[in-house]
């Protein structure tokens, strides 16, 4: 008997049960699960440690498929592997309404899918967030209860987008040796062969970036195992490169763009399986090979016993850090600091109100893991009790991601998806663009995760449009799943962390201000950033007209409201800080705040959206098209951002 | 005499003039100026083509700062070449209100400055572009009058994001042997020293692209110009790794962070220019420095004066392309097309419709260049006259970017800027997060480009929610200077094509849809798409409400109007391919399509930004969260987009 020849069976296994996915859902992509059956056998059955009775078990490797696309593959895996949640009826309902077999991997349908995956390069840069967790909680906690691999597969799309080369290079750099990455060198892409738009030497690069490299033919078994075998003794990262064939089997259509995104057809098929040797209907596979997928699936049963046994000997930290539940009493600084700030009332900018949370918050919460895309310092991120961790010592809670802004999104996806840990990480607002792709699969994948974006509107100043923020804050909002904060003071600043990270499964964004801002808020008995706006000054009885302002501009609103009671009238201020949460209260409430009165709006940044709330009669007091470099007190009336402007819009509004 | 004691002069010039700004602005980034002021004299003194007389000078060799931040070494350097809009008196308004010298290169605020700088990467990879550029039109009209090299001065922050490594990867495919970087090898980075965030073998990592290496001395005039020198005869694109100190000549900031960000403090400039022995008051250039500039920056005008020769030899079409003049005629088969679908009714994607459009302005407007990030067949960018461009002929009008949606964007930018094209590239609309930082910088600068952005909405159908787009409309219609286009059939897909290029100086996007869709126009007297908005169906004098979709819910509007019809209420069904234009246009037009009746909008899409148009008391039929995974025709129901809800919110809105 062929050595492999039950691997050889397994393997096409797979790719009948995906290819005929494929063929009746009549859409999808056979080329990689044919391609990459061999090598995903090979892992599957001797490799990977992955308890299917129990897929989230928390010391599971875990597996990306960054070529989300091959999603049959996975699909096909769970099936054969004995996850109780992939039955065969879930198989066939491939891509249909309501199908936990989605065309993509889609985070938590099937219980054993560990990441979304779709986006190319996302994958293997949140496969590097999934291993530095594994990193830091093992040293933290132990090898007894953390110690895993984290396997990633991905195709040549993968590796031409910008965000992989960010995420590798940071993978070498911290040495995540208990990365495997898998290329599937197909060496075609939609378009057609690799080389009509690539000639870099992939090998080459990943040891440019401190990886280790294995060649192997995707083929041959005895190669696939080896390569595995001698990656689990790395010590850097390891690249797999596996030569294969796309489309593996498919007589007339393998190694060719044709079988990358559409079926086979029937013709193909009825081929492919004379070719190799398949006597079996569709979505049939023979109990033998089920046994023996069976019996891959059961092989770490044991272990995911004992480590059960140890998990608990650990205690209640390390239970409640991977259960996501926050210690008690987590936020008391943080309220210790609203009651400061009341009777002190500092001045002080929002990214530095954040700093000031992140002081309280820190030394408390230990699954909270902070960084910064080169911008530490401007940003605030870095308090006393932060660690940057290192290639030396894993055990911090700071990430230092370099200039990658899109890697550090994508890495923080990957830390809040191994569990333990709830990421904020950095920016300029401005360049929350560069992440986000990543942002949105936080969004999408209802992640707890914190944005900390400064800078967050012509308030940046001398650094110009390219610096300066506009449209971002519509953008942001206009996203599903996404709280977008806006903080006046302190005190608000400190409510919305508080939200954030109560939060179960969205993430949050922090618009913070470069500039010095009042305390504004006059008590601190409820969280009023959880109604997403409130009457913040004013009274509600003698309104004429309603200003509605968040962040910077709250306290350009209360000093216009001052100037305009002493001129005989009477303005409400209403402080916006959270759209998101402001839609989601009763409407008898959000009628009270805003009123019936004529409304204004004030905002340094694009007008796009603000009729929501001012409706067609109101008006906007924003920007109408990019910033400009000077310093930040010239353009704020340069760009008709004012006190007066504000005045004016009332005494106009009041006219009407 | 010091072999090169004339040019460290002329450095230490430069060094001073860029302090002096920084110094007396309070604000700026001295420390990159100061380290490649070395560098940059020996380019500019000995190397570079340009023509400080006419700054705009096809033939020039084109000098991408990319580490933006250093603007006042670009700016000192204008100045000190003698360009006639470089006063001193601009650089002593460095970074305030109205000034050319804005805090980072703002594109045509000097006329030198060759693009717009300051988010990291975007630079080096739009050098990309423009290095392209040079080799197509070189190819197309002559070495004689296209002949130029790209210099592109890069720090490590640069070099770290993503959209670099992308657009390094396809140089090196293409072979741009006449695209010659320099890297600011500082190893200082705003959080630290680069080894805080980096282990990665950056020459390796070049050559890994197919990139040429040198090493040198950054602060070595010598190893310098030898470079320089060999890296005129290369045949692949050069990356000069110049080791060089941030801040150097700062006795006590140099070699730190301190330096990167903040003026030098006059303490520390009095100790520089001791050290430096430069004893001369700020902004003074001994005469004898500043005539071996001026004698430097006047070194090409004999060869620039035989250039305009040469190119007015060339003809009419060569002139015409390079000054960005549309031949005549060029739309005349795209009005062809028009009239055909009037007449033919044909039901296409608008994907489809574009493509037709494609297939008819491309063999008319040489300056067209396509391409698409791997997604050319689905996205149906390529027609039947499209060439791609490869490194073994570069005379195409089509380039495959790869998996690289962000480096296509900046890419598009660098051929925008060098002059000669104009730019359109494909994506599906979900991954236009990927380059949204290169199209900012597209509406920023004011670049005429095209997006072609298929797979609109939910109608992407099986591939699910990672692929279909959702706040895209939203966040790109809130985007300063840019025109988003939704066209719904192949009249407005013309129309869109036709608008977009003719916009002299903004770019546009196009969002187009995957499904077929019915031809709606009923004439093509008008461009009506060029009013943002018109009435498609119904009389405006009986509406009882109006109907608002854009692209494929246009349709679907469409038929929900002649079902109430039919049921005697009438309504008018307004299409509004672009919001941008529709809000450009007198108020009384726009009172009369939206009409005073209640408004119902329709779109496929995040609902954020509708109530601009349906106001408070308006409905809208879109989506409120993400997508899923099924066919088309099953998600329309399932979100509640149908003719019935449409049907259903015209009755409430009669109720109210």
């Amino acid at each position: 008997m062929v050595k492999y020849a039950k691997e050889q069976k397994m393997a096409n296994a797979i790719r009948f049960l995906a290819a005929d996915m494929i063929e009746k859902a009549k859409s999808g992509h056979p080329g990689a699960p044919l391609g990459m059956a061999d090598v995903a056998t090979v892992l599957f059955s001797k490799f990977i440690k992955i308890n299917p009775q129990n897929p989230k078990w928390f010391d599971r490797d875990r597996f990306v498929l960054s070529a989300g696309h091959a999603s049959s593959l996975l699909y096909s895996l769970f099936y054969l592997l004995g996850y109780k949640d992939a039955k065969l009826s879930d198989l066939k309902n491939f891509r249909q309404l309501g199908s936990k077999a989605a065309g993509h991997p889609e985070y938590n349908h099937f219980l054993g899918t560990d990441i979304t995956t779709g986006p190319l390069g996302e994958g293997i840069s949140s496969a590097v967030g999934m291993a530095l967790a594994e990193r830091i909680i093992s040293t933290r906690y132990g090898n007894d209860v953390c110690n895993h691999k984290t396997y990633c597969l991905m195709g040549d799309g993968c590796l031409m987008e910008g965000v992989a080369g960010e995420a590798i290079a940071l993978a070498g750099h911290l040495k995540l040796n208990k990365l495997i990455a898998i290329w599937d060198d197909n060496q075609i892409t939609i378009d057609g062969k690799t080389d009509i738009a690539s000639s870099t030497d992939i090998k080459a690069w990943f040891k440019a970036h401190k990886w280790d490299v294995i060649s192997v033919d995707g083929h041959d078994f005895a190669q696939i195992e080896e390569a595995l075998a001698q990656a689990q003794k790395a010590v850097k990262p390891t690249l797999i490169a596996a030569k294969t064939t796309i489309g593996y089997g498919a007589p007339t259509k393998c190694n060719s763009p044709k079988c990358h995104g559409s079926p086979l057809g029937e013709e193909e098929l009825d081929a492919m399986r004379m070719n190799l040797g398949w006597n079996y209907k569709p979505f049939e596979v023979p109990q033998v090979v089920l046994d023996d997928w069976l019996k891959a699936g059961s092989r770490c049963t044991g272990l995911a016993k004992d480590w059960e046994t140890r998990a608990k000997a650990k205690g209640k930290e390390f239970l409640d850090v991977i259960s996501g539940k926050l210690p008690k009493n987590w936020n008391k600084a943080l309220q210790e600091l609203k009651e400061k700030a009341l009777k002190e009332r500092p001045e002080v900018a929002t990214r530095k109100a954040s700093n000031m949370c992140l002081e309280a918050i820190v030394p408390n919460l230990p699954q909270l893991i902070g960084g910064s895309a080169d911008l530490s310092s401007p940003n605030m991120t870095k308090v006393a009790s932060s660690k940057t961790i290192t290639a030396q010592d894993y055990n911090g809670n700071y990430i230092e991601y370099g200039i990658r802004e899109h890697a550090m999104g994508a890495i923080m996806n990957g830390l809040a998806l191994h569990g333990g840990f709830i990421p904020y990480g950095g920016t300029f607002l401005v360049f929350s663009d560069f992440m986000r792709p990543a942002i949105r699969l936080a969004a999408l994948m209802g992640l707890k995760e914190v944005y900390v974006l400064t800078h967050d509107s012509i308030g940046v100043g001398e650094d110009g449009p390219t610096h300066q923020p506009i449209e971002h804050l519509a953008s942001l909002r206009a996203m599903p799943n996404l709280l977008t904060f806006r903080p006046c003071d302190v005190i608000e600043a400190a409510e919305a962390w508080e939200l954030a990270l109560n939060q179960d499964s969205r993430p949050s964004a922090l618009a913070l201000s470069r500039q010095n801002l009042p305390t504004l808020r006059e008590d601190i008995k409820e969280n009023l950033t959880s109604k997403g706006a409130y009457i913040i000054k004013g009274s509600p009885a003698k309104r004429q007209a309603t200003l509605i302002a968040t962040g910077s501009e709250v306290s350009l609103a209360v000093a216009a409201h001052d100037e305009l009671k002493s001129q005989g009238i009477e303005t409400v201020v209403v402080s916006m800080p959270c759209q998101e949460l402001f839609d989601e209260q009763p409407f008898d409430y959000q009628d009270k705040v805003l009123g019936n009165k004529p409304r204004i709006a004030i905002e340094a940044a694009a007008k796009f959206g603000w009729e929501k709330y001012v409706g067609l009669k109101g008006d906007i007091i924003g920007m109408d098209g990019f910033g400009a470099s000077a310093p930040a007190k010239d353009l704020y009336p340069h760009f008709g951002i004012t006190k007066e402007e504000v005045i004016d819009a009332v005494k106009v509004a009041l006219k009407k």
